[in-house]
């Protein structure tokens, strides 16, 4: 086979970047190792930044999404008992996120892949990139006993965190960052309402907790746990309890409980592999950086590059101008540090850390107090959270 | 003897606070357990914020202040050969920082006490404080062969960080918060010209330097250095090589260097001690707590106190209201922890940190990156610059 884009990854940034591309008459395929039913299993992000929500609508995807997902002009900090309210639009000149599953972003695109007859092939086994340092890189993978070969012009590498696509760097030009939290996120999904209609973020002195949505039937909660916590650890009940002593008695009160439908346990991980590109193959979202989830910039880390890429390559196959891919590496990774600055420091704001000196401790509080006594700090916060322009 | 406030420490904090009683009639008595000549010998901060300086015009103290004194309006960040300014006026709405020596001001303190025929008492030995916890606390010190008593309703700790105020309180009433750096600053002062009009902050693949001044023709440098370096290791030609090396070359270029006047390493730290009060004392200053200087909070955060409790006492001498006294501790920390949280900031953002993990390097840049790229990011530096509101 033969294209000009070979995408490693069906997850919403591969299929993204074949949805805008196909729409501008630049041919591409998808590989995805796994079934599509694997891909909409995963439950992931939930809150889309302005800048990507507006890309899913230049992707013709914005459909369902503006109609069924939620903007959210603010979001809460809550602290022991008190709750206080951070105005996203009000310190960003009216900018806002939108409240939208990951499971349902990847099904819009999968739909409208296959309304145009996008090339998304699933299930491939032993994917493997070729001369990435020449004019013609090819892809092989197996398909049962067959070697199947796909020669195009640009890799993209979408294929996420364990993916083959940063392994085909040599070791020798890839340098890679990493950073562990000494904690993990306990995440339950459950058919119930959402105890607030805006997300609450809880620092308390038991740890870190989140009450995030999908829906207004859909709540997703999250509590900070230790790395060796296991999820048989934590019935429902457990969770339960634990998520409403870390709530502001008035929240916890309204806490509406159920049968969790999900429940999983994230470790917490802060990791930017550089460069982004090697020779034709382009690195893109969870395959070259993974942020802790706090502040919500991994899917919109990856939308990001997506964003680049989409340019660089119009830029290639309409004006002839090489730029953006030559520029791609730099611009992706000066905004991807940005979005890991914030959310190393939202988490850092957050969650308790068990190996803190006393002094870190009120440091913590203090960069609280802080926070909501400076607009400037808030402002701050704010262009972070709904994401600094591209 | 007999006084209303009892001070402790005749150093700028001391003296200040006397000044500004004084001024409205309340009595008071200053003991400092050195002499004039030497605490006017010591070379410290330089950088007055705003409200610092308004203070200064409160006691009367502020015309050769106001005359001599440099007004800043901003300062510069250098980075490797790049220099950017930071407009203080811009983001915080005209204010400025003071440039105006510790030792010029303390002088102006000790002239204005002696005018007003203060009482401040030098070369004390032995200051005990007793019955803090009652209504009627005394001091008493050793001058020669005789022990002098001194009753007082207040006493103040202004005696710095090795001072007895603090050491007065008992242990288990007393929480100390510290945390050290791996470095610290080997300083030098110098007769001559300032090679730039405005303080540069130099963030190098070396290690930190700063180029500030006294006056017009009184320089102060610095350079980060490893706590195990001692004085006689730095020659005055090895310290003006190695700080040309840490600024942009055009930065160098201009320097003028001459010999020492003062040459001296003082380490890193970061320390509270709460609370501030106990009983009938009071601490203010480095009795109570310390930052490194990046940032230049450590006088101001004693002024800051100064301001706390000068209004506290007026209150209660003039309108018999103790609310300021009740509150002095809460409120005085509150502000001390955000001067702290400042000043580790702008130390973590500028200095090499010999055991940073990569990710953490790169961290640090990223912060310089977003300080520069955001309004929000430069006008938090700037209040916190010129002093948040007290």
């Amino acid at each position: 086979m033969k294209t000009k884009v070979g995408i490693i990854g069906g997850g919403p940034s591969g299929l993204l970047l074949s949805q805008l591309l196909d729409l501008k008459g630049i041919d591409n395929i998808v590989l995805e190792k796994h079934s599509r039913e694997y891909v909409l299993g995963r439950i992931r992000a939930g809150v889309l930044e302005h800048g990507f929500a507006a890309l899913m609508r230049e992707a013709q995807c914005g459909e369902r999404m503006d109609a069924e997902g939620e903007i959210h002009d603010g979001f809460y900090i809550a602290e022991g008992d008190k709750k206080r309210r951070v105005d996203l639009a009000g310190h960003t000149g009216g900018n806002s996120v939108m409240v939208y599953g990951q499971t349902e972003l990847t099904r819009d695109l999968y739909d409208a892949r296959s309304k145009m007859g996008g090339k998304v092939i699933h299930n491939v086994e032993d994917v493997t990139l070729h001369d990435l340092k020449s004019d013609a890189p090819h892809i092989t993978y197996r398909d049962g006993d067959d070697i199947i070969r796909i020669d195009c012009d640009y890799v993209i590498g979408a294929d996420g965190f364990h993916g083959v696509s940063r392994k085909s760097i040599p070791k020798d030009v890839l340098k890679e960052y990493e950073k562990l939290y000494p904690f993990g996120w306990l995440g339950v999904l459950s058919r119930t309402k959402p105890v607030s209609p805006e997300l609450i973020y809880a620092k308390s002195d038991r740890g870190f907790a989140l009450c995030s949505m999908r829906s207004q039937v859909l709540s997703r909660y999250y509590i900070q746990v230790p790395m060796s916590d296991k999820v048989e650890d934590w019935s429902d009940d457990a969770f339960w309890a634990e998520l409403k002593a870390r709530l502001p008695k008035e929240v916890a009160a309204e806490l509406e409980t159920g049968q969790s439908i999900e429940k999983s346990i994230a470790p917490l991980r802060s990791f930017v592999a550089e460069p982004m590109r090697y020779g034709n193959l382009f690195l893109a979202g969870d395959a070259a950086h993974i942020v802790p989830p706090t502040g919500a910039r991994g899917l919109n880390s990856a939308a990001s590059d997506i964003y680049y890429l989409y340019h660089a390559l119009l830029d290639h196959y309409k004006d002839g101008d090489d730029t953006g891919l030559e520029n791609y590496s730099e611009k992706a990774l000066a905004r991807i540090w940005k979005a890991q600055r914030f959310s190393w420091w939202m988490t850092t704001l957050l969650h308790k850390f068990p190996d803190n000196i006393p002094y870190d401790d009120r440091l913590q509080q203090t960069e609280m107090d802080y926070l909501f006594s400076s607009e400037a700090a808030l402002t701050s916060l704010a262009e972070n959270y709904v994401g600094l322009p591209f």
